[in-house]
């Protein structure tokens, strides 16, 4: 049985020979393109359909199919502190701002976390005259601490 | 000469002693309310108009304003993976999404990062019938690799 | 200002001091025995009035009642991997349970977590012929993974 | 000679092939869910009869079923903090309340310890009107310090 | 309130000053060597009677007789690799001999642990020709895995 | 050529196949039983003798008999800290008592340690009324520190 | 589909085979020799141009070409601290100018950062009397921390 | 006596205090600006004129001046990778060009090490119409292998 | 009671203060100068004479003298890889020579060890036209590996 | 290509096969023991003629002697600390008389480091009535801090 960090690399291969997007896969897929990529990647299972649909326009076999629908274990870093500079960024978001945030959302909405599994999020190219600005939108359920 | 952490900690004593907010500080302040979080933590230098206008609303010393003034050593996590749920989600975001986040960068702007220096970021609260939402914006400019 | 952990310090020896168990402080406090456990140890904050009770059977001041009642940054651990044996017990159980316990939550519930958030615990004590046994409950509300 | 993890990764495999649930196959090898569950992941070792049972269901061959009796060194987590979600939340439970069930092992037995050894777990699904809840059992043999 | 540590450095200097042994507290206290010195250094509780005979012996205060009461939270490496060549020796021995010991304990015992609860050391001079020797002999109660 | 790691393999498929015991294997290489395991498991180099007797009750090939003469680069944990639970034991009697036998040590000895070098093992089962004990015996030459 | 690390591998063993410098390679190549030095270890992404170029001069096939022009995830220490002396120093320079560099950054420019992704490097051979200098120029754009 | 760490605690107050530049402060020392920042902050031992020097125009004590002049123990980070993003992305051109540095320093002067001990590095500000650029220049002896 | 690391800590300000070498003050305590220069930092324990000749000639008080006596647990480094330049290139001898000194260990004496408890060491200067020479010589009895 | 480790393996297995010493290879290389053993291991690169020398007497191929000559990227340590009880004894080494060697370098000669490049080692046996001792020469030249 396939892996699906083995369907991962496959999916790349395959979407590099095809010429294909993220965002054009998706749209076969029919489901938001950063939940699909991730999911391609290894992180989120995939309904059948899902599966069929990616693979007919990666052209792959059923064999990757089965292996999207596996259900994953999650965690993607290779190192805990990510090297990849365009990662490590939001590592230095996190050691920058994790305090910061953890208060505004202590202040806005108590006690509590933002959910990273009743979650989404989006990547967005913003123009901008001195340079185009990457958005990136985090966006979870408040879930306030309760016993 | 006070450090930026003892600085700060007098910062957090003053605001539950005075009772206030991160955003009527950020007001007084007139600055963005992540932004003086984040300052008055100790991750930026505060001007000395700002820095007046803070321990002026918080109540403190001169030497508290001298501190809030000084350049910064960043980093404000006592881990490299946050123990606090609240701060670790974010990590768990980068350990399920930083590759998905790095694709769509990629595929959007070229071969690049997200500047985490001109950079800002907003949370806010999303009302929703199934539960309030908190985003997070992260909002940062493209910086392609360019030698 | 006093530290969580230096009110959770003074918490301690007051109750050696004044020979009290946590049930009955719990009691005082009108609050569940495992919670009142980890709001007196730093991990969790209380209302004003759970915090005037605690210090009240205590004998404690109010510099501790303020404490008591701030937002902590959780997490206890001095170590990643605990070494005390009461608590290395318990990741232990994660070493050699942890992929059981996932896929049993997947196969009964599908693709999601067991909340730590909307959660309780409880520690109790289970007479047994052979000697009576820990029984440690952790009910969390399950959260479905959701775009 | 199939390692135990080689075992466990054909078992995971078989067990999607033949669309069969944790539950199913533990009631074919007359154990508890649980305790089957991480036999087959290799955590535990099998009898004779258990293993024949086991790959009888799974259509696996003799080489699995003696993989399975081997007795295993234990450990399954990739990194001393697990990365996945719903397994990180165990870990986060210990982090929020290791000292607190410390605490009360201590306040109701004495000095001691859980037993990770003479143990058994639940993974329980409680149907709950504000959304179903994980409860999880660890129920293991109190063992006081004795020299 | 002393902190175990702390009462264990003021053992420790009372120990040089009145030039004691451990043999010599460990008889005053009326319990063996090995278990006495390990409640000195603060990694078990002392009975009132226990504490108060040695810091009788001692001559130390009351401060010191109530630390040694207290519940140990145990763990007493500086790091998690000891530093220290005489302690470290015990840790090269679990590297070249760990397998060893697990095999012989399967072997003679079948599927479970040596106990580190119901458990007890002794270290012992063991006069020889060729230059005298250490004994340390570790003695714990055989655990089965029991479900 | 044969790793000594890949020898230990085929040693541990062979004695499950042939359904031997460390013992038996130890009476015909004739060494004590802790030695003959910890040199099968690859920890000690074995004389062509040694290795000729253990290669014919194992009935494996000359490749193997090599290997088991090679000189070892020892150590055998696979992380720092054992995540076995019976070989982590070990490790948690060096993190509650490593202090207690450092001081016994020097108390008994005068300031050096016990050899890991010049140095032996057995692993004993002592029947017990309350349940057997396992009894382990590490038994190294005192080296004073000698400049 | 190659990696680019193993397109890296090739290319080294044919850039020995072909008795090549990476000055020779970089000329064909028709891009600055550490940059090109860079992309073909497989930190940097090449133009088709530039990876047919490479894969000419170095007689390499299409399918090298095809992973030199792949997106890299960046990041080649094997350790987080190099090990290798020529690397290491370094990390030396990191550990006792880092601060300098810090104050003398800020003082020259305010507050912010050396880019590394609008940067290049220079690594030049300079004549000197007393033996030949290393000077390795880091040319980055200054970017200020700006909201 | 005082530490050098406290007495470049005391440095940097005095220069806030005292409005001085480290251009300023190393003119009065008569030594290049990088040397006598690092020697300020502890990384290299001042000669007696230069500390008195120093001290002089920070108008600081002779505890200081004696702090300034003694060996160090070098290494200034806080963490093995820093968190401090000025700083940080030295380490990342570390991870980036790492292996690209070591290639050419081989390539053009054969097996060896740029020395870090015969070093001197240089931060200068170039204007540039895009942008002014932090030029950082590392100047170390080749130092050979040679046995 | 003072610890040895505040022993050390006066020692060495006190050789500042006397403008002493540790070859002077060995030769006053009549040690070897390594020795003795471990020993004054808290490495090796001191004759009660040797206290005394030390605290002499160096102007401490008894307090110093009694510290110097006590058993120490030994180990220098503050991180497992050091960071200060004249200590880290011993490190980088082991990570480049390690495996070389275990080979001619064993092709010269057979399976063992070079004994780090019956050794000696010492550093001297070595007169050489192209730069004098620093040669370390440590100096162990070799141990046999003896069951 | 070969690699420098699998060129290593081979000459580890062919050195057994023909019953050859590391100093008769040595021999034959013409170069000193310690030096060809550690470019046999892969940590120097060798000239044309040693590798032709080496894979001679060995009775390797051409691909040995290529990768013999290929430029090393160096460190050969598994783990930062190394476990192998024979290689453990320099770290120790290390941890023990570390800052000894320190201070006696700088008394000796000043601030600067002894060379791990312009360095030799030699391993030797000397006769010891009590035993004999393993003699390990470390020469490197002092290089001085100089900007």
């Amino acid at each position: 049985m396939l892996s699906k960090q083995e369907a991962a690399q496959r999916v790349r291969a395959a979407k590099v020979r095809k010429n294909l997007t993220w965002a054009r896969i998706a749209e076969a897929v029919g489901a938001p393109v950063a939940w699909t990529t991730a999911a391609l990647l290894g992180q989120h299972p995939m309904s059948a359909e899902q599966a069929q649909a990616a693979v007919g326009i990666l052209d792959l076999d059923e064999e990757v199919a089965q292996a999207l629908q596996l259900q994953p274990t999650r965690g993607a870093l290779e190192t805990a502190i990510p090297r990849d500079p365009t990662m490590y960024r939001f590592y230095e978001v996190l050691q920058v701002y994790g305090p910061t945030i953890k208060e505004l959302i202590h202040e806005q909405f108590g006690d509590g976390i933002m959910s990273a599994i009743n979650f989404r999020l989006d990547v967005e190219k913003v123009p901008h005259p001195e340079g185009d600005r990457v958005v990136v939108t985090l966006n979870g359920k408040f879930l306030p601490y309760q016993w």
